[in-house]
């Protein structure tokens, strides 16, 4: 059975992992008969009440908060390596421009979470394919952008897509259900909530998503 | 546009609402081309390490982890009455029978979270359809059992369905994607993760679920 990871970032919209977009990925995984490899990075991050989306001083843990997601079956960022995946996914949500890497501060001058980098290099040097949803392609972007120029999408923000395009990395627009597919570079993304006011579309653009990566392995 | 309020009790399977069926809800009630009205009790429970699977000792609030799931677009259950609403449903995860009631600890003896009890029965009253997943139709039990006698599932639990049946209540086996329909109470109830062990099981057996609670409407 093949093996997908799933790099998470926390557990919700605001400061972690957008929560719709980590469930349908993990579905659309056990739909084409594949094994999903949940993972977060071990390390903190502030935390956001969803209710008044205000930012309340407190700290979580990404891989503990992730762990809600997973229902437990989790790991360790750090003790995953290229060899033990055939491919990756990367559901968006502000962790993954704020926990993941300070892109979402720093646009493309963003430093990566180093385990977050080194696995991400590891699976772009070894030719195995990559997804990423929502913002999580800024995040993509940041990482491989000098080194092999990917095409990705946001959707059609044009302030981060002039971001995106600093890395190294070109944006396309894409609507909200479609993909953007760099055979190349074995990379498809899509835009998931950076676009959608609702949830079937959201759903839908994954689903297409996680099957194009599939089929690239 | 009909009206279908989810109950939330948190965010995570072991001290709140199981995060892919409230998931699984949410986007089924989309596909019904129906609004979901998310809600749960402003009040607080204990929570559990998703990572460790055990209580840690802090507290937080069931209405604001559960506006992670809902993306900050919840009510204060306590402001909501059965004439805002079509139909309610309640997903699973274990806050549904330790948050919104205490049937894991209790059993048939359970106390309800009085607004909880309050809205189920005003929908009860009112005869608008009502459905629940995994252990919520427990908490079902517990408040219109021996009013209502209604027939429910959980899957196949033999210790829990003896309990539900204490309640006034009648517990009906079911498999994982089937459902149980007690027609005179406009009741649907599924087992999803009582016995799933395939996310795609879950998906399925609540978009079932949610299509039949909104034909009763």
């Amino acid at each position: 059975m093949k093996k997908i990871g799933v790099v998470l970032s926390g557990c919700g919209v605001r400061d972690g992992s957008e929560i719709h977009e980590a469930v349908f990925t993990l579905l659309a995984i056990d739909r084409q008969g594949c094994e999903a490899v949940c993972m977060a990075p071990d390390a903190e991050f502030p935390v956001t009440n969803h209710l008044t989306m205000q930012e309340c001083g407190e700290k979580r843990n990404m891989l503990v908060e992730s762990a809600r997601i997973a229902r437990g079956n989790i790991h360790d960022i750090a003790t995953v390596k290229a060899a033990d995946l055939d491919a990756i996914i990367f559901p968006g949500g502000f962790g993954a421009a704020k926990n993941l890497c300070d892109f979402a501060m720093k646009g493309a001058a963003a430093t990566v979470q180093p385990e977050v980098s080194r696995l991400l290099k590891e699976m772009a040097a070894a030719g195995k394919p990559i997804g990423a949803v929502c913002i999580a392609p800024a995040l993509i972007a940041a990482v491989l952008g000098r080194e092999y120029a990917p095409t990705v999408t946001i959707g059609n923000d044009a302030g981060t897509a002039a971001e995106i395009d600093k890395t190294g990395a070109t944006h396309q627009d894409c609507a909200v259900t479609e993909l953007v597919i760099d055979e190349k570079n074995k990379l498809v993304t899509s835009p998931a909530y950076m676009l959608a006011n609702r949830i079937i579309d959201v759903a839908e653009g994954i689903n297409k998503c996680v099957r194009e990566v599939i089929k690239l392995i």
